[in-house]
């Protein structure tokens, strides 16, 4: 069991970025390496109010039943990204556990159906060329660093959950690109969110 | 609990196609209602000899241990197909449990590390521009049908299950579709797939 207020070794990092699949459960209680500031529903039904988040990886046991909450995701190989985009990216982007980075965000949304009826190459066009959703997150790279959680085919209530961190002095930055993300074309598709900041303990 | 040895109905398809997320497990023992006919491993390693396959859907309890093996999948929305392939495709495919097709293959694949690493353009460049598996498939439809289970994310042996449906009267026809994509560039990713044919009881 790993959390991920530990800092990844390189080779961690490797392992993770060439052997696929990390399974990650985000378990909401009164114990945890992050304290919740604030839980925000933004669209459709929020989250239970709890104190602390543990972020648990691989197969470690949740069946304690003190938690508020578990959402669970897996990471996976990217979606939309193309071969310059994913060069830009693996540049310029620094991994989780960063000493600075004390301020994190949880953020679960849901897409509709009729997201999920969309050829490939519509849900690209909305997603990168309607919506710069790639192009957005890379101008606020390294500061936002980012991992995105894959869930829908996992049974869980929420798509996708991306987690973020960033030091406290880029705060300012991240409201600005979630706020952007929210404008798009591409969040239109989106039924259900909920926004959960968090500082380190 | 649902076996696909039913005839689904048009409601029951409909909600499959929108509804999303659909889990199958299939398990192999000695009372099921495919009779396996042979189970052949096409690259590294094999599965275990068994007599019979059941394809459970939906959420069942496979805690038995009568079970040979048990291989997991989730269907999920299409990663590849464009809007004029996906239109050609719902006009000519027809769903499972048609009462002629009474042959059927379950063929398990796993990608390896090179394939999961490419960019979103680069896969679908291989995949069907160099391959033409979403053309060479359309080829053969409506005799043969096929459903796709990921199970990658679900932490499997395997990265996909594919389950095809035919009459005895295509089985020459799902030998030249097999062979045909084996002989493709995207199956050079593949590192280990197995060929397990089985017949309706």
């Amino acid at each position: 069991m790993r959390t991920t207020g530990e800092i990844d070794s390189i080779e961690d990092r490797m392992r993770h970025a060439t052997r696929g699949p990390l399974f990650v459960s985000f378990a909401a209680g009164d114990a945890g390496t992050w304290h919740i500031d604030r839980i925000a529903a933004v669209r459709g039904e929020g989250l239970a109010p709890a104190e602390t988040l543990s972020i648990v990886e691989a197969g470690a046991d949740h069946s304690q039943d003190s938690w508020r909450w578990i959402l669970r995701g897996v990471t996976s190989n990217t979606r939309y990204t193309n071969r310059q985009e994913s060069k830009t990216m693996t540049q310029r982007q620094q991994g989780l556990g960063r000493p600075e980075a004390t301020r994190a965000a949880l953020i679960p949304i849901r897409k509709n159906n009729a997201w999920w009826a969309l050829s490939q190459d519509d849900r690209r066009r909305i997603f990168e060329e309607q919506s710069g959703h790639i192009a957005t997150g890379i101008e606020y790279l390294p500061a936002i660093a980012r991992r995105l959680h894959h869930s829908r085919e996992l049974g869980e209530p929420f798509d996708f959950l991306t987690w973020f961190e960033y030091a406290p002095e880029h705060a300012g930055n991240f409201e600005e690109l979630v706020k952007r993300l929210r404008k798009t074309r591409e969040w239109q598709y989106v039924d259900r969110e909920v926004d959960v900041r968090l500082r380190r303990i």
